[in-house]
């Protein structure tokens, strides 16, 4: 199963359904299994220092086959990580709003950022848009 | 009047419509007044690497005001913006595909940027895209 | 069909068997469909200025579906790609030694660069590369 | 002695050989004594963002001629080279997996650099590499 554009839409969807709930404007990025963008929203209003987190999120996620929260544990100062930050060109985020997604196989074939707000409203839109990848979008691939 | 989440999806989906008659899949991005992403899909079998072409031809008509073919037609050797291909750290793209946006007032809002074929194909699509702003998604706002 | 670690050794060995009868040290360099690397060596001699370059060609030949020689030839000055030397991060090679391999349905599923010599050369050895591939990697894989 | 392409694959291969046993795919990366990649693999599987830690973990441990889990101790907040993460472009890693190989005079020759799981793992893989150099390919060269 490969990422389209149109489950990459579904994803993202879910996310600014989310995002409204939140109450904060957000942008949210899809990536493909190699890593590269498959469609970027900004909300209105979202901070436009976010485009990039919000890409780069997506591809931290799915470049190391890990939520940016859990790889942010594990870069913070004294972990396995730490540094990790300056790799890849700078595109390595190490805090919460990046997820990947997997097919009903376990295969990585994406990931989703998300960047506008607190980290805790990062993950939670994150997670919905993650969330709809695996109980509909994902099906209907 | 402000470039909008909505706007952007409405010129992307113009794009869209007009890669598919066009029978090549691109990458379409949509920058606000700011030169800054709004919103960006690759269509299924778009080149990768028109990604960031995509983006930054729509950042390059924005911090111009201008088409990148006008501008690539002033960037050749011996032309008055030759040279210019290295300035804003690899950003400023010279071949066909990137029209600015204006409102009814003649302010540029943003810019619409496409990437993914011969020049003459992104150009076509980028112009529907633009087209679209100026029949529809323009009185809307 | 998707790139293996095991396909990409055989293309270079056979890119590395044809740069010892050209008489030139070659840099060679195989990525996925993703665009990523997969593997990369450089030959006892050859010049280490030629790392990035073929990486990098190897990159462009996937990122836009084209061998850096035909691309090279519509990104003159005039061409409908003069300027793309910039875009992705510096990371478009217009010169010749990167060639897309293809899986037997016609699909890109990665793509061989070569540098270390002059343009002839390194695609004379691109292409002994990439028949190899054509030939028997792709068969087995 | 220096460096040749010969020691770095028996490098490599007993850095593969080690990552099986360990269970983990991994990107292993060797460079010379001017900290210029000879080779580099990444293992069926391995994270595709380890390409540039790999890379540039080999880099940094022939640029400070010192294994990045010593540098990543001297690096911690408050530690002497605390900063140095964003010197020499982003190419600095301070956590473990990059070895410095010395010859049977003491001379550094190059480094190898091994990415792609938890410290430990990454660690253990990058001394079988380095050590495969130290009993074996060393005293062929």
């Amino acid at each position: 199963m490969a990422m389209t554009l149109a489950i990459a839409r579904k994803i993202i969807a879910a996310g600014e359904a989310q995002a409204e709930k939140v109450g904060q404007p957000m942008n949210i990025a899809v990536v493909d299994a190699g890593g590269n963008l498959v469609a970027h929203v900004r909300m209105d209003g979202a901070w436009i220092g976010s485009v990039d987190i919000a890409i780069n999120k997506a591809y931290t996620s799915r470049a190391f086959d890990i939520s940016t929260k859990d790889l942010g544990e594990k870069s913070q100062p004294g972990g396995d990580f730490f540094g990790i930050q300056v790799a890849d060109g700078g595109r390595v985020m190490t805090f919460a709003g990046g997820i990947p997604l997997k097919d009903s196989g376990g295969n990585v074939i994406g990931a989703v950022g998300v960047s506008g707000g607190a980290g805790k409203q990062d993950q939670k839109v994150a997670e919905a848009a993650a969330a709809a990848f695996k109980q509909g979008a994902r099906k209907a691939a």
